[in-house]
């Protein structure tokens, strides 16, 4: 499929016209720009969202062909190859499933699905079909994180000893802020899943795999919130009622994790007043440390245990051409010139058309992840989950039912 | 007796003669020229210390009169109203009951002690002495802090959400350094104890009563380490063997707190490279946040939600005499001239010796922690060690027997 | 021209196939997804370059149609109506004229011209020209220097007091950087013509015109370098001879400048070892003060004399959708998801081809900057120059034979 | 002298006793407490000051024995060996003469004098003199400044580049400030030699002699203020007039400068909103660089253009005791303890006082700046003030009457 793809060009939609949705095809329409002109040409195809108005302002926006309002209609497009799914988690399962069955490359967003059950059904279909299925965890993408996670691999930090992650948001610190979807579901669906999914990734990309969660805290600290009058939209400017309703879910979640090696602690929130998307971590090794702000994605914290005692301190690296991504990616690439997260974006949607295209894994960026590595994240955050439920005993990744108190490795 | 002492000035003492010992020795010398001349007359009389040529070394240095080997010389000593005792834990419960019984007003350093148990008998004599016993949590006299405080409890910064915070060491980031008694004890006599105390002693001085732990969890992360040959100094530059020996107690440990208001989680360690002493907090509340970092003593970071969207952002706010503690304080008291935990050693026997003398509270500085508060510190951290052996369970803090997972509050 | 253009699409070329000229073409092909899809479609069509690789790798890479060696066949091309000229400084008037002449649209890149007489002799064939000519200041195009500009212009700092800049670089640090162009011309051709046009020029962009200069002085700190062995590539890795030659111009420069209102003082420099490319300053007001670090691009120090002394400092503004450029511009326009210099380049072109288009220039963006405002800033320079050579005396901007010393304005 | 006074101890006063005074009250107290022992005792004997009040409050706060209200009691007592002088700069001259004639060792405040007459002959008078003679630039004195000499002088940074160096206050930033003695005098009597005079000394300590200025500029940027009802104190909360007034000095100064070896720019502002009391400046080397912030003074940003690139950044270099005065200086002394400004002028005192008592320059600490240096500093400002009267042209340093311009180094 690939390599007849690469003679006749990649055709591409992406289905979800919203705020990610767009960076998605923004991306597709950068991507073939990066590094050498290796891409076989890509066509942007269709837009998919079930809004009419909103899928055809994307699609001319973006320079899309056509919008459809039903997904099925990629699914059945010959001329489509690839397709990135940017919906409500809870239509995954089935728009995926089905274009996988109609043979296209899909870029699922993160996570999988709103449950284990359909994430482990989606993995089972991606190892079933003979298309391509990967996950968009962006965060990975971020220079900063790739070059911290190379300072892992190749020892320069020496044996990792703890990591320490936060994400905060307050998109809903203003006890203002009227109820929505957001605020409903079973506890870890609230902050927990929305940015605790980010976090509890990159750690892993970072720094090996999590195989038990322990402390696992969630807390309900604006327990109710108005209702909306009339729609809400991503900012909320909307007009509340006076009346109050219950907040369901997690506003806050803690938790610890022991690694293949060493430990570590999580806090993610979305009343963090003051931080609009401030994902900060350390990483602690015997040799060395590292630390990342997502405020400052062009910038990483360095902090080598050599030379001279009187000179040792922690390093502003200013991300360039020596480090991950940059050489030869973003027209200007040079150190110094900053990006952010929409570069994110790009990089991942040329990852994956490079793997769609069949170019070796060398190429230029490594690959997108798995749903696999997918379903391994949404089990990691239903151990936490579960750990809270028991009030924060120790739960084992993957094993969801073992609520049970474990031995906690020293 | 402190109205006799001051018409005849107050005589001092301090036990122990090692870096802490030294800074209150400072800090007694210098605490009467702060703030309006307010204070009786201070002599400093003797310096306790086991090592004769240390206690006399400090003496000189300090300019005390003389120096003791044996605390009862102090006890005994007519003309000495006030003592520090700045010795090992596990001595202090000795010598401050024999202090109390001796009439002294004491100030411990912090922990009370080494077990719970002897901390509880401290308090209760402390409660049946007829003179002032306070143990001396240094950090609540910094300024940041105490202003962060005051944020909180005006109200500037609404209802508080949730904390964070983490104390980082590295004096034993180097698998190399070698074993001392730091590294025995049970579980939670490492980090957690060292500078743990610290960090849950400030967060409820900033927040407010912490009514359960959760997530207890004890790493040590490099189990094995050289046994010394000769002496360990501070510094830790005494040749090693090649034999290792076992690693007790915990590199690292965390958990998270409920609050009477608010949730938070903690994180400690004395093997984060790259952080000598790095203590960093914030708490968010729903009308503001902020946050601080030891590292820069001095200053504060305070984001308020209020005003036009486009000019918020979290605010460097430069310590000067519009904060706590500094005010007709120190000789420079304006705004940007800096500080350290010297002067917080000073701030602190400085409030000690206004309560002793009989001062209104309202002179200059808020009083000094009463054992009770030492105590309930000591149960926090055993609650987190008892959550820690319980695999990560909820355990109400005073309440140490009581290991079984309870609800957690949302 | 322009109405013609927006029935049938704009045909844009790029001459110059270096670092800056792919971040135009990478720029012209992004700049119709930004904000409302209000441009007329855009086709790529040709990159000009002397080189035929280096042309034909950067037209694949960015899809343009096709490259062109010679930039007259850009000009007889009917079918292109834009162009961006990023070339070396002493072939903008010959290509810039020639352009004009055929009736194209053109960005040229700053500075205008190597020379002074040059740059005012294309200003002048702009005003004869029926098209647009236009020079491409990015950095005022960075949303954070918008903001600041706003800052000033809405009255929110006050009255201006004095401006406060510096541009460091360090690309020449290494005394073994061997000799090129770069090295060669007159004083004022150096780390002046090549970092200190940009920072001038952001400097009136927010406070306002420059009226005079003083206290000019070059100094070439560095004054021998070896010569190369081979082409001297970007990041210069090439061998270099053990002959030493002679370095001309300088590796350093400051001045100070009377605004119409306030003063300033700047510095720029090649030679600031560990400083890739790093553009700070400040902006002194009576009711507040702003900063910029380009390292950090999507955020600004923002301090406002306002509210209680106690809370002030200044904030950390993290750019996003309340700010200039973002909202409804980046597909991901969040605020704390970054940005850096390739978006400034968008932001330039769509700039510009709103202005081809006959769009009305409340569309979305300010116009780009006139050749007379790129004489204007040559002139500054020259004055720069001038002053320098007088052993630092005041030098009116524009009047560049008058060395004389003249009054400061107190 | 010294040898009699080691031997009977150190007679000690302070004569003025506003702020700066306070600070060498509180340092001679605390001097003989760092390092080893080795200082004589010290006597704190007199505060001088022409109001009794003032003098006397200062007295009992600091622990002196009296205080007098002229002069010259304080040189007639012969039990007084050590004399800071910290009155206004127009009486240094008859003050720090009488003492000297009196055999006094003395420590005047920086500006030696107001004049520069009045200072070469308090120079003279000091070579004259048998007793120590030396001025307090008491930054000299911070930790993190003297870690960048050592920096400088063992070659850490290379061959020394440039230097750019920043001192903001914004005492005077408000309008509505009233008029005082500190806005009136000639120009460069304002923020050039307030501030100013601490910025150049510095420069020069750490990177060497300033050949010749250029580009001198003052500017009053606030030309008028309301006159003052009632006495004006230090933090100026005084009830102004509706009348206005004239401010004749300067508000904010720039100039640059050839060093021996590289050269700098400088730029003081007493109206630089925001910045209560901000010195930053940086050193380039063609090794290295290296940075500072008063704001954050136990911290220093080191480059070093050495190891791999991908690992290079500004380090933040936490100061502790492998740097300058801290090892066994301050009573806790361990990395990340934090200190300010009052420890410069305990640093200060116990260097002038162990050079009065005849210890070896190696003791601890290096000596006071002399009259010579004092006199040093004093001719550079003026020969920035003879720039700015000469429109900004070159002036060399101690030859205030060649207002001529002369050739720039390059």
């Amino acid at each position: 499929m690939a390599a007849s793809a690469s003679t006749r060009g990649l055709g591409v939609a992406v289905i979800g016209a919203g705020m990610a949705g767009k960076a998605h095809m923004a991306a597709y329409r950068t991507a073939a720009t990066l590094y050498e002109p290796v891409l076989p040409p890509i066509r942007l195809v269709s837009v998919g969202d079930v809004s009419p108005a909103f899928g055809e302002a994307a699609a001319t926006r973006y320079g899309f062909e056509r919008n459809d309002t039903d997904w099925r209609a990629i699914a059945d497009d010959p001329s489509i190859n690839v397709v990135s799914v940017v919906i409500a988690n809870r239509f995954h399962r089935e728009v995926v499933e089905g274009l996988l069955a109609a043979g296209k490359h899909v870029l699922c967003e993160k996570p999988l699905s709103d449950t284990l059950d359909d994430a482990r059904a989606m993995a089972t279909a991606a190892h079933e079909a003979s298309t391509i299925a990967r996950v968009g965890f962006t965060y990975r993408r971020s220079p900063g994180i790739a070059y911290i996670r190379d300072l892992v691999r190749s020892g320069t930090l020496g044996r990792v000893l703890h990591f320490s992650g936060r994400y905060w948001c307050d998109y809903a610190a203003d006890p203002r802020t009227p109820l929505s979807w957001r605020f409903q579901g079973p506890a870890g669906s609230g902050a927990l899943a929305d940015v605790g999914s980010h976090l509890s990734y990159l750690a892993e990309f970072v720094c090996g795999d999590i195989r038990s969660v322990s402390g696992g805290r969630f807390a309900t600290v604006i327990d109710e919130r108005p209702e909306p009058l009339g729609m809400v939209s991503g900012r909320g400017a909307t007009a509340v009622s006076d009346t109050l309703g219950r907040v369901e879910n997690d506003d806050y979640a803690t938790f610890s994790a022991a690694f293949d090696e060493g430990v570590g602690a999580f806090e993610v929130s979305r009343v963090a007043t003051g931080h609009a998307n401030t994902l900060t971590f350390e990483v602690f090794g015997d040799a060395g440390s590292a630390s990342f702000d997502f405020r400052r994605p062009a910038e990483v914290g360095l902090y080598l245990a050599e030379g001279p005692a009187a000179q040792r301190g922690f390093r502003q690296v200013i991300l360039g051409p020596d480090h991950p991504y940059l050489a030869g990616g973003l027209a200007m690439d040079a150190q110094g010139v900053g990006f952010g997260q929409n570069e994110g974006f790009v990089f991942q949607a040329r990852a994956f058309l490079e793997e769609v295209a069949g170019l070796p894994e060398e190429a230029s960026l490594p690959r997108c992840a798995t749903f696999d590595e997918g379903v391994h994240n949404m089990e990691l955050l239903a151990a936490v989950a579960s750990s809270a439920e028991a009030g924060g005993a120790t739960v084992t990744v993957g094993d969801v039912a073992a609520t049970k108190n474990e031995e906690v490795p020293a």
